[in-house]
């Protein structure tokens, strides 16, 4: 039977997964990516794990694997060159050659791209974006990515680097980013973003705050305040509302560039539902321009929190094969 | 010889040429647009004009004219549709269908997008974007419109109403848009809001106005703001320096989608020169996020101001044939 690998590389852990046609991951692997600080010996343990899924699977299946490829997602991955570019949260620093690296081992098609991207492409082959020509996804975690489809395919750009909405500049002069700038949209719609925000926000209200007033500052997170939120915290419902308006405000703007039929949204912080989904959807109505209206959803990740990463990089290998 | 026909439907006037393969315009034609309020008379008068340009080269030649199609650039113009969906500053009202319209008259193909799709595409197919796969136009006017090119191809959306960047918004709550909106980037940029800053700094600063005087505010054009920034008056260069920072900005935001390898700048405004890119080569430089520095230029369209728009027009049937 036919299968591909998707593998998530994280700056904590690399997961790899062995997938189905129809999308399924059927075994998992992982090894921790910060115990490496050289390519080879992380590749190679790496290929280990996925030699041991591909021979249980033929073993499990009563014939040989037939395997599609290999799809990497990875922070700075960039398509065209199948390099990781000097990931700042990666304990291997360089460039770092993938597919060079993996052809050692095994003779199969290796595409990588960035986490974002992959997402994307995830949601397009797996999940909601089926059939969809023209969408957007944004990732809010610890950053925001995006990763943007346009007449079916990842926009990659002239470098590789397309589609990086988190810092596009949202409020000029605005929060201080961890890019040297100011005012980008991740600063505001992050995990930390949303934390800076309640903090503020109970430092002006101390005494509006109800939930989490035992927790100190250091111990806050997203989750933290999107429990809050449905417990009815005012400063925990106000924050959502603020992250609300301003990713309503980014995706407003995002439209204008390549009117999606819909805009994906995935990650930790959004779990949180409604305290998030409702201010979103007014503010992003609100800031649509008139010949828009009407004509973009915005929508949840169809895929599992826990599965999008690995499907993604598995589904960068349909793209390949377009080509 | 093969021709083909590049259409500029302007408020004002029409404006029509007979273009050559190699991208010159050996004849042109014009009908006063605003004269008309019914589709079926305008288009009547335009193809009288197109059938006397393609005779009359027929004699020239002596031999008839291969007409590769009509393509018209129009403000709303809708790619897909080949319609003009309801441009507010024409005098024919509603949804105008061209296509059908024009096929009554001749039997080519007749292909339409909105005026600054159009300028992009010109750009791609005869000026200096030749080659290039991810650019973005932006064209400064009464208004600011953008056409973006990805992958080779002009990004329509879902809609086909992409590209519209002048209504990006720039400046959360800043100035007052005509879409009804507030803080677009054509408030900051087009000749209308150029003006509007002169306005504001010349008020701000009675005592530093020098060139413009005697000239009463209504009277102000981005025109005369840009002769006397070239005579070194301190409110036209502050002036001028503004734009450049808005739209440096804006120029920067445009990368984090697309990593264009060049964006692309034109329109009346954009004839200043150095006072207006010099801050926005510098604005640019100081908002392009870093894994973007180096890869992508500013440049000034190489077609001529009062050949782009025909010769745009014209070059959407390229597009058209590639498919």
């Amino acid at each position: 039977m036919k299968y591909s690998v998707g593998v998530d590389m994280g700056g904590t852990n690399t997961d790899m997964g062995l997938v189905s046609e129809n999308g399924n991951i059927i075994q998992r692997r992982s090894i921790p990516t910060n115990a490496y600080t050289e390519l080879e010996p992380y590749v190679h343990d790496m290929m280990q794990e996925i030699e041991a899924m591909v021979a249980e699977q033929s073993a499990t299946d009563g014939e040989a694997v037939l395997l599609e490829g290999i799809g990497i997602g990875a922070p700075n991955g960039n398509f065209y060159t199948g390099c990781v570019d000097n990931a700042p949260n990666l304990t291997i620093k360089g460039v770092l050659d993938f597919g060079k690296e993996i052809k050692k081992y095994m003779p199969v098609p290796v595409v990588l791209s960035n986490d974002a991207n992959a997402a994307a492409y995830g949601e397009y082959v797996y999940g909601g974006a089926k059939g969809m020509q023209h969408f957007i996804m944004f990732t809010l975690g610890t950053g925001v990515g995006s990763g943007i489809v346009v007449d079916g395919k990842l926009v990659h750009g002239s470098t590789g680097g397309a589609g990086e909405l988190g810092h596009n500049i949202l409020i000029p002069h605005g929060r201080k980013c961890s890019c040297g700038r100011e005012g980008c949209l991740e600063t505001y719609t992050s995990a930390r973003g949303i934390v800076q925000t309640y903090l503020e926000l109970r430092r002006e209200n101390p005494d509006e705050e109800r939930m989490l007033k035992e927790v100190p500052d250091a111990e806050i997170t997203s989750k933290l305040i999107g429990e809050a939120a449905h417990q009815g915290d005012p400063v925990a419902l106000k924050t959502w509302e603020m992250v609300g308006e301003w990713l309503g405000l980014a995706m407003a703007n995002s439209v204008t560039f390549s009117a999606p039929e819909a805009i994906f949204l995935m990650g930790g912080p959004t779990q949180v539902g409604e305290p998030l989904l409702k201010p979103l959807r007014a503010a992003f109505e609100k800031y649509l321009l008139n010949i828009y209206q009407g004509s973009c959803k915005i929508r949840m990740s169809e895929l599992k929190t826990n599965e999008v990463a690995i499907l993604g990089a598995a589904a960068l290998l349909k793209m390949k094969s377009e080509k």
